[in-house]
């Protein structure tokens, strides 16, 4: 009965979690010291500085929350709008949905804007909620995991500011993988999670409020709903000016802010510029082998989530099967959801797995399953293509 | 900037968490592999099973949570309590008082029974609540993390199942070290932590709910205010019958659920009666010390937590100089909260710390550090008693 766990290599390839660089096992395996330990605060101190030079932020708020990405989204919610609250919230995949309904739960009146899954939302639909009628709040998916959209970020924050609302940016699947520029792009509050980008377990959800959202939540009449997840309480753990003023609010989760810091770290020493630049490689390469072998992507291009490409599954080929014999030979790829289940693959290259050697892999495996459904592709097609972008 | 993690080792003697039995770091550090991967399945169910045995319960609704243990606090009360439902919480501590400013966030009219901090609660009490009015949930802190006090669980419940109420225990300090008998005592719903008595890093909320907890669940009339605890979503995804039939909620901290799979493992190799019993003598042997130094404990005999001593500090000594004199010999210990703050000392050995060679340096630490601020205790008398007792 209490067996060894054992769990099998998997080259993970779907929308996260990402595989992780050995360096951040190793640090997740470090002794655990104690939360308030003056040892522990310099790690956290540490932490805040990377995460700040990762959001591109001098945001004084900004902490890894204790919780998964979709804690993090909740957190935003939750702090931001009080019972009645207008929000307007772009829906155009499943993140967007999820915002509306975390936001309705914490009693905000919620208004939406939408586009079809696997395009983006359009400006001007914001623009006329916010004439028909102001929001405090308006949110967004930057990087929709469900379908392999980014979102422009300047023309959504440009109206919201226009109409005096605060901005909130779901970068889940962006950040650390494509340019998240909180400070220049004016965003008030954003939330990513640990297991993408980074390349970290998932397990943490770094947040960021500008100095206007943390007046917000400062002035709020009613108290946040979640306390688990209230910055005004956690602010004292995360944020005291000095070692002595910490207050005790959770008992942080050691481990993980270890493997969080050293993700951070890996990712500083590539420099993000340079990790961008990689991952748009990859990305090009893959979609040059797609092509080839004669597949298409679910997104336009201008709109393309690099890390994470959706890939319409041709007619006749049964969605499931390809990935479940994918995962045979221990390659992690996913499908849709929603109204694009059975209709795309999205398969992920971030982190440490946007690397060429992953895109010949997932390219072969996926020509063989393909051929083995009587899909006609000459075998090493879409390798060769995409040997040739790398070149180019 | 971008340095090493660089933490010192400690022996951590404070309330959690405690050191980690390096099988636990090692199984944390096994390569990550996806959430909804076939392979990862078989790991919750086996993390599942081994969390019933340690609860002592059948209960189907038995999850660890993807938060810390003040978490799990939250998930109870948000999916049992509706707005304007009636809970009577009991308090005598800081974490009574937490589940009450809980409890009100969740919109429930909430009413306390107390008690001074460091005496357990009269069940009377909860006896006289109730019959001026009914309650939904009864609400109690089984060990009192800021005040070392046990309170005896079985009055309470009889109390709350003649009134028809639903009871619900903090169970954050006292699973996995001394009885947590789910089923025969009747309990509705408990939660607690990873780093305590279960030995692995901080960052995971078991929780448990009866079948009559579950039916209160299912049959809310307002959402749970909670997205990512709503535990109508959750247990879609811990819960499906067969593994094609698990649902996507959010990315489970696989890491974490690696760790406390091997944590649970540990305690079930030891087995929960011999875990008990050590973590009882290491405890009779600590106070047999303590006794001999001439200092007292907080807490009554009968109402002891056995993993955490509670030690009142003697006249004339500076508890917090006593903690940071143990910290610079990397020993953790903590202070007292609130009333008890610089009269009493928190001194854990819970989990793999529960040795009696933690025993022999604690107090020996304590004996040293207690002669530098003038207090008169002869060197070696507290080791020796603690070295008759564990003997005896």
């Amino acid at each position: 009965m209490l067996t060894e766990l054992k769990v099998p290599e998997r080259l993970l390839l779907g929308p996260g979690p990402a595989n992780v660089d050995p360096r951040v096992l190793r640090a997740m395996a470090t002794p655990v010291i104690g939360h308030l330990d003056p040892a522990f605060i310099r790690v956290m101190d540490e932490t805040i500085q990377y995460l700040r030079q990762v959001w591109r932020t001098q945001n004084r708020l900004t902490v890894p929350l204790s919780a998964t990405g979709s804690g993090g989204m909740e957190a935003v919610m939750v702090n931001l709008l009080e019972p009645g609250d207008e929000v307007v919230v772009g829906i155009c995949g499943l993140f967007g949905q999820r915002m509306a309904d975390v936001a309705a739960r914490a009693g905000a009146r919620v208004r939406t804007v939408e586009a079809p899954w696997g395009r983006p939302l359009d400006p001007e639909q914001f623009e006329k909620a916010l004439r028909e009628r102001p929001a405090k709040v308006v949110a967004f998916v930057h990087g929709e995991t469900s379908t392999g959209v980014l979102q422009p970020v300047e023309p959504i924050v440009e109206i919201a500011r226009r109409y005096g609302a605060l901005v909130v940016a779901d970068c889940v699947t962006s950040l650390g993988s494509v340019p998240v520029e909180v400070d220049r792009w004016g965003l008030d509050a954003a939330y990513s999670c640990s297991q993408k980008g980074l390349g970290a377990p998932p397990g943490m959800a770094p947040v960021t409020f500008s100095e206007r959202a943390l007046e917000v939540i400062r002035s709020r009449k009613t108290k946040v709903q979640s306390w688990y997840l209230d910055l005004n309480l956690l602010m004292g753990y995360w944020s005291g000016e000095t070692v002595t003023e910490r207050v005790y609010h959770h008992t942080a989760p050691i481990a993980m802010i270890y493997a969080l810091r050293e993700a951070l770290r890996i990712v500083l020493e590539e420099g993000l510029e340079n990790r961008w630049e990689r991952i748009r490689r990859v990305h090009e390469a893959f979609v040059a082998g797609i092509e080839a072998m004669g597949l298409e992507m679910l997104v336009e291009k201008p709109y393309r989530l690099a890390p994470l490409n959706t890939v319409k599954v041709p007619p006749g080929v049964d969605a499931a099967a390809v990935q479940r014999r994918l995962l045979e030979m221990d390659i992690e790829i996913a499908g849709g959801f929603g109204p694009l289940k059975g209709q795309i693959w999205r398969i992920g290259l971030m982190g440490y797995n946007a690397q060429p050697k992953n895109v010949f892999t997932v390219l072969s495996a996926l020509e063989m399953a393909l051929r083995e459904q009587g899909y006609p592709v000459s075998p090493g097609l879409g390798p060769a293509a995409a040997a040739a972008a790398l070149k180019g």
